[in-house]
């Protein structure tokens, strides 16, 4: 019963999976992730899949569920560091990843995230710039 | 044969350690670590051990040797993640991870590369001061 480590770095919370992933490990990080991100308020999640050979179906959801869990708690999911060989047999799987972003790896990752935050920062402003010129 | 992901986030090459460590495993990490190191030229490289449950003496010996290679290729190593119940047992076996620093977790081993390097150019900076005074 291997658990997955989270580790928090900033405003990101950071997660490599190296171990085949079982049903009862899929699940505990699920719970984990979730539980760290409301504990620590990081508006950001990157999974490092560098060490994984193959992303089945299984993965795959583990995966898309794992992002639709972060959104709700107000947090970018970010996928980084697939293989090539991976990225061609999801795509003869027929797994999209819908959903799911990706980087190229864990930097890139976090400049997506701080990006996607960015532009919501800045679609805030636009909103407040437009109700403060109807005002005058 | 597993390959231990190393991670690289800004100045710093991170590694988390989550599954058996076997001579090959740990003969591949020191390599790929060291080609890292040289490749980026990252200065701190941050080992996070929260999934092991236990930290036996080969496991401190390749952690110390990871830590002299660093060095030697000007690269400070921070151990981080450590459960209780491992440094007690680490202290009882009598082993006491000679030469290598230790963290709570990520963040403040990258607060500890930070400030080793910032001793370092305070240091620089008193010896060219220092010089300075003479001359004048």
């Amino acid at each position: 019963m291997d658990r997955v480590p989270v580790l928090k770095i900033g405003d990101i919370l950071l997660v490599s999976i190296q171990v085949d992933m079982s049903d009862q490990t899929a699940v505990m990080l699920q719970e984990d992730l979730a539980e760290r991100i409301v504990a620590t308020g990081c508006h950001g999640v990157i999974i490092d899949i560098t060490a994984l050979d193959i992303v089945d179906s299984f993965v795959g959801r583990m995966l898309s569920t794992i992002a639709s869990i972060s959104k709700v708690l107000d947090a970018e999911t970010v996928v980084v560091g697939m293989r090539p060989a991976v990225a061609i047999t999801l795509v003869e799987l027929g797994l999209s990843l819908n959903g799911i972003r990706t980087a190229l790896n864990v930097e890139r990752g976090m400049e997506l995230i701080a990006t996607a935050r960015a532009d919501e920062w800045v679609m805030d402003d636009v909103d407040e710039d437009t109700e403060t010129t109807a005002t005058t």
